[in-house]
C-alpha cells in the first residue's frame, strides 16, 4: 500500500477538510500503516486495530486538541499517533528516544493526558470538563474506555462523580466504551455479562440512534428526547449508566463510519453528561488477530503480517513469569488450600496452566487490584493460602488493601510480585520501582528479592509457608539461566548468604562488600571480580539480615548495597538503617535507581544508562572508594 | 433503664433463645445501653444508633460466629459488641488497653473480619463465601455496607466479582446496603440519587417482597421466582443491583423486626448472591441525633445525652483542620485557580466555610480516592490548581494515581494531608504512620513536614505556589499555639532552619544535632535544652537540605533525627542517604514510628509509649551517647 492518502494527513486539521466519502479510504491506510509499523518495531496490535474507524471519527468530527480526547490505558493511540503528527515517529516506537507506546502530554498537545494504567480517563475528563467549566470555555472532554478498564472501581467513582452537578455546574463529558468483549485476558465479571445483554438488543438501540438522527433539529426531536428523559427516570429503567446519569446512546458498530459520525455529531451538539457504547473487534482487519485476540494483543518484536507471530525456534530461558506459574502449579498440587488471584492478568502472569488445572482454585477478578487483594484477606480469614500475583506497578493500586486487609491482621497472603524494576518498552507508566520502599515500611510485611529463576522458586515457596503475609519480588524477562530444582525448599528465614570473599590482604585498597537484593547479584559478582569484592545475596529486604549486615561492617571498609529499585526509602536504606541502629559507622555507597521516571526504552540499554550493569556497578564502586589491585589494573585499561 | 433483658445477652446464642416477642424490647435497651455507654466514652453515635435493629435481626436469624459477619467500616458495630459478649468492655472503647472502636479478629470471634476504611466488607465477605464452597462448607457470608461506602469504586469491583460463578462456584453472599442516605458528610453522587429512586419505589418493593414470604414453600412461589427472574433478564431492566448478578431485594425498613426478621430468614434459605437494600435513619430513637446526623456522627467525649454535645466554654486552641481550613479559604480569595476536593471529609478535613463560599470549586467526590486524585490531575491539565485534601490514611487509597496521575506529569496537584502520625482513638487501621516513607520515594513529589500553626499555613502556601506536585502533612489535633501570620509567606525552598545552637565547648561529651521534621519539633527542643543539643527545623522531606544536613554533621558528633512517622523509609532514612551521598560518616539515631501497628488510645500516651515525647526522645539520647554536663544532670536527677 502507498498510503497515498494517509501522506496528506500530517494533522487532524488535514483530516477535517476531507470530504467524508473519503474516510474509509483513510482508514483502510491508516490500518496498514499501523500493522506494518508495529510489524516492524513491535507494540500492541489488537488493541489499535480495532480503534482504527473510532479514531478516524472522533478527530473528524471533534475540534482536537481544542476539544480534549483522553484515551483509557492507551494502548490504542497507535492510530491516534499517525493521524496528529506522529506517522513517521512511529518507526522508533517504544524504543529510547523514540515516541511512547502510550499517550503522553510532553509528547503532542493532542495527548491531553498520560495513561499506561487503566479506568484513568473518566476522571480525567471529568475533570478537564469542569475546568472548562470554571474557566467558561466551550470545549467537550470526551474518555475512551474499554470494557476492560470498566471493571476497575475508579471508573465507577468518576460515573459517580461526573454524572451529577457540582455547585450547579455540570461537565460536558462524553465517555465512549469501546465494547471489544475483552481486555488482555478473556473478559470475567458481571458488567461484561451485562455489557453483552445491552449488545442482545443492538438492533433496538440502533433504531433508536437512527429516528433520533433523522428527527434532530427538528421540534417533534426535542419532544421525543424530552419525552424519552422524562419516562426513562419515572417508569421504565435505563441502563445502569442512565442510572449514574450520562445519557447513553448506543450500542453502535465501532468500525461503521456512518453510524459513528452522526452519532458523534449528535453528541458533541448535547451537554452535560453522554455515553456512547460502541462496539468493536480486537484486531479488526487482521485476520490472525482477530482470530486469537489474546495472543495477537502485543507483538514482542518484528514480525511477517502475513506470516504472524511465530515461537522462536530454540525457546528462550524460562522467564520469572514462567517460574512463578511453574511453581504455582506443582504447590496447588502439594497444598490444597492454594488459591491463585490475578486481577485480568492470567497470561502477563504465567497462570493459564493453573487456570486449566485447578479451575475452581483460580479467580480471575477482572482489572481490580483493590478487591483482589481484600479478596484474598478474606479466604485467608477461612484457612485457605491466596497467592495474589500482580505487577509491581499495579500493586500501587491497592496499596491501602494491602496495609489494612491483609498487614494489619497478619493474615498469610502472598504477592507475587511480577515486573519489579524497569519494565522497558512500556516506560515510566509501568515502572516497578517503588515496591521497596513502599512494601517494606509495612508492620508484618516480610519482602523478598531472589537473584535467579532456582532462588525465586524457593523464595515463592518460603513466602507462602510463612504465617504472615510475604511479598516475592522478580523482574521482567528471564535470569542468568541457572538450574530449578523441581524439590522445594524454605530459604533460611531473614538470612542472606555470601557469594564470594575478598581476599585479606592489608595495605591493598579498601576492603568492600556489595550487599545485592535480586537479580543485580550477578553483574554484582562480575564487577567484584574486577574489584576484589565481598559479594553477600541478601535475600530478604524484610526482615534483613542484620547479623549479616554487622559482620560485613565490622570486616570491611566499605559496604555497597545494590538493588533495581529506587535509591529513596529501597532497601539499602534498610541497610543504612541497620547499621545505624548497631552503632556501625563505615561508608555506604548506595546503587539503584534514580529519583527520576525513566523513560521507555530497551531494558538492557536502560539498565546500563542507570549504572546497574557490571560495568556501571564497578566504576560506581571505583570513583566511589578507590580500588584494590585488580580494579587498579582494570581502570588502566580503560 | 436497668437492661434486665440485655443482661442476660452474654452471646448470641442467649439472643436466639429469646421469643421473637421480646427481640422489640432489647433492642430498645441495647439502643439506651449504646447511648449511654457512648456518652461516657465518646466515639462513633449516630450510625451505632441506626444499626439497632439490624444487628438483633442479624444474630438472631444467623448462627453467628459459624456464619459470617461483615461490618463494614466498623463504626457501626457497637450493637454487635454488646450481644456478642463485650456488653461490660464496653467502659474501655477506644482507650488504651480496652476494646476497639471497629471491629478485630483478635477481638473476637464474631469480629470476622477487621476494618476501619471503608468499603472492603463485599470483597472480604466473597473471598469467606469462596472458601467455604472451596472447603464444602455450609454457611453464609453477610456484608453490612452503608450507602456513603458503596461509592467506593473497591465495593464495585467487588459487585462485578461476587455476581458471577468462577470454574462454576458462586459464593452465598448476602449483601446488605445499610441505606441511612449518608455516610459522614451529607451524600453526594449519582448513587445516592439512583438509591432514593429506588426508596421512593419502596411499597412496589415491600408489596413483592410480602408475597415472596406468603408464597415461600409453595409450587407456586417456586414459579413466580423463576418467571421473575426470567422476565428481569430479558425484557423488563432491574435494579444495578440486578445487573450485577444479585438478586435484589427491598427496600424494607431496617428498624421494624417485623420486617427484617422474615427477610433475612428468606435470603438464608436461597444460594448464590443475594442483595437486601435496607433503609435506616442515622441516630435512629435519639432526638438529637436524628436532627442533626452530621453533627452527631461520633462525640469527642463524654456528654450528657439529655443535653447533647455542647461547645466547650473556652474555645481550644485551633486545630490544624482549622488551619488548613482558613488557608484554603483565604488561597481561594487570592488564586481564583484554586479548586478544593474532598473524599466525603468536609467537616473532617475543615472544608465546611469553603464550601459555604466557594460553592461552585468544592468539590465532594464521595468516598472515592482514587477518583479525587486523577480528577484533580485533570484539573491541573487544565491550568486550575487544585487542592486534595486526604487523611494519611485514605491517601493510600490513592496511591497508584499519586504517582501515575499527578508525579509522572509532574502536574500542579497539591495533597493535605491531614491526621498523619497516630490518630489515636481510631488505632492502627487509621494511622498516618507511612506517608513520609510512600511519598518521598516518588520523583517529583515535594513533601513538607511543618512544626506548628503558622509554618502550616505557610507550608501549603509554599506547597500551592510550586509549579509541581506537592504534599504537605499534619497532624490530628493542635499544635503547640503559636500565632498564625495572616500575611502568606513561601517558605525557602528545600531548606530547613537552625532552631538552636549547642554550645562549643570541648571535652565536655558528645555535640549532638537533632534534625526535627514536623511538630515533634517542639518536644526536641525541650529535650535539647537538658541535652545542649543543636535543633534543625528541617521543614522538607524532599528536597531535603541536604546543605544543612552536611553542616550539621560537619560539626557535631553525632545526629538524631526525629519524626512522626515510621522510621523505616521515613525521614531519618532520607538523612542517611543524604551523609553517605555526601561521604558523610557519623552516628545517627532515627526515631520514629516502631514497626508494629500501634494501638489505639489517648494520643498523647501513645506517642509517650512510643518515646516521642520530650522526656522519650531524651532519655534516648542519652542512653545512645551519653550526654553533655547538662544531660548528665538531669540523668542524675531521675
Amino acid at each position: 500500500m502507498n498510503f497515498s492518502l494517509l501522506r496528506t494527513i500530517n494533522s487532524p486539521a488535514d483530516l477535517r477538510r476531507l470530504p467524508r466519502t473519503d474516510l474509509a479510504k483513510l482508514a483502510d491506510e491508516l490500518r496498514a500503516y499501523v500493522l506494518e509499523s508495529v510489524s516492524k518495531t513491535g507494540g500492541h496490535l489488537g488493541s489499535n486495530l480495532g480503534a482504527v474507524e473510532l479514531t478516524v471519527a472522533l478527530h473528524y468530527v471533534f475540534n482536537t486538541p481544542h476539544d480534549r480526547l483522553v484515551w483509557d490505558v492507551g494502548h490504542q493511540t497507535y492510530p491516534h499517533k499517525v493521524l496528529t503528527g506522529r506517522r513517521e515517529a512511529m518507526a522508533g516506537l517504544r524504543q529510547l528516544g523514540g515516541i511512547s507506546g502510550f499517550p503522553r502530554r510532553d509528547e503532542s498537545e493532542y495527548d491531553t493526558f498520560g495513561t499506561g494504567h487503566s479506568s484513568t480517563s473518566i476522571s480525567a475528563a471529568h475533570g478537564m470538563a469542569m475546568a472548562a467549566k470554571l474557566k467558561g470555555e466551550h470545549r467537550k472532554a470526551v474518555a475512551i474506555i474499554g470494557d476492560g478498564s470498566m471493571t476497575a472501581g475508579m471508573a465507577f467513582e468518576a460515573l459517580n462523580n461526573a454524572g451529577v452537578s457540582h455547585g450547579g455546574l455540570m461537565g460536558d463529558v462524553l465517555v465512549i466504551l469501546n465494547d471489544n468483549d475483552m481486555s488482555i485476558s478473556p473478559p470475567v465479571g458481571a458488567l461484561n455479562k451485562y455489557l453483552a445483554r445491552l449488545m442482545s438488543g443492538k438492533f433496538y438501540g440502533a433504531a433508536r440512534e437512527g429516528a433520533k438522527s433523522v428527527l434532530k433539529n427538528t421540534p417533534l426531536y426535542e419532544f421525543a428526547r424530552r419525552f424519552e428523559e422524562h419516562t426513562k427516570g419515572m417508569v421504565v429503567p435505563g441502563t445502569i449508566f442512565e442510572e449514574f446519569g450520562f445519557n447513553y446512546v448506543g450500542p453502535i458498530d465501532g468500525h461503521d463510519l456512518d453510524a459513528l459520525i452522526p452519532t458523534l455529531e449528535n453528541l458533541r451538539s448535547r451537554s452535560g453528561p453522554q455515553f456512547l457504547h460502541v462496539v468493536t473487534k480486537k484486531g479488526q482487519g487482521y485476520k490472525l488477530a482477530e482470530a486469537d485476540p489474546v495472543k495477537y494483543h502485543a507483538a514482542s518484536g518484528k514480525f511477517d503480517p502475513a506470516v504472524g507471530f511465530v515461537k522462536p525456534a530454540t525457546p528462550p530461558k524460562p522467564t520469572f513469569t514462567q517460574i512463578f506459574g511453574d511453581w504455582l502449579c506443582d504447590m496447588a498440587e502439594a497444598d490444597a488450600r492454594l488459591v491463585g488471584i490475578t486481577p485480568a492478568m492470567r497470561e502477563g502472569s504465567g497462570m493459564v496452566d493453573f487456570h486449566k488445572r485447578f479451575p475452581t482454585r483460580y479467580h480471575d477478578v477482572g482489572i481490580a487490584e483493590q478487591h483482589a487483594v481484600t479478596f484474598g484477606a478474606g479466604l485467608a480469614c477461612e484457612g485457605l493460602k491466596p497467592v495474589v500475583a500482580i505487577y509491581s506497578t499495579f500493586l500501587q493500586r491497592a496499596y491501602d488493601q494491602m496495609i489494612h486487609d491483609v498487614a494489619i491482621q497478619n493474615l498469610p497472603v502472598l504477592f507475587a510480585l511480577d515486573r519489579a524494576g524497569l519494565v522497558g518498552a512500556d516506560g515510566a507508566t509501568h515502572a516497578g520501582n517503588y515496591d521497596i520502599a513502599y512494601t517494606r515500611c509495612i508492620p508484618n510485611m516480610a519482602l523478598l528479592t531472589p537473584a535467579d529463576e532456582n532462588e525465586c522458586r524457593q523464595a515463592l515457596y518460603t513466602g507462602f509457608q510463612h504465617d504472615g503475609p510475604a511479598t516475592v519480588r522478580y523482574p521482567r524477562g528471564a535470569g542468568v539461566g541457572v538450574p530449578v530444582q523441581k524439590q522445594m525448599t524454605a530459604l533460611p528465614w531473614g538470612k542472606g548468604e555470601m557469594r564470594r570473599e575478598s581476599g585479606r590482604l592489608q595495605g591493598q585498597g579498601p576492603r568492600i562488600a556489595i550487599l545485592a537484593f535480586g537479580t543485580l547479584l550477578y553483574p554484582c559478582l562480575q564487577a567484584a571480580e574486577q574489584l576484589d569484592a565481598t559479594v553477600a545475596n541478601m535475600r530478604f529486604v524484610k526482615p534483613l539480615d542484620d547479623a549479616l549486615v554487622a559482620e560485613l561492617a565490622r570486616t570491611h571498609d566499605a559496604l555497597v548495597t545494590v538493588e533495581d529499585g529506587c535509591v529513596m526509602g529501597g532497601a539499602g536504606s534498610a541497610v543504612l538503617e541497620s547499621l545505624q541502629a548497631a552503632g556501625l559507622s563505615l561508608p555506604v555507597l548506595q546503587l539503584g535507581l534514580p529519583d527520576v521516571f525513566v523513560e521507555h526504552g530497551d531494558p538492557a540499554k536502560l539498565m546500563s544508562q542507570c549504572g546497574l550493569d557490571a560495568a556501571g556497578i564497578e566504576q560506581s564502586i571505583f570513583k566511589r572508594f578507590g580500588g584494590r589491585p585488580t580494579l587498579l589494573r582494570a581502570a588502566a585499561n580503560q
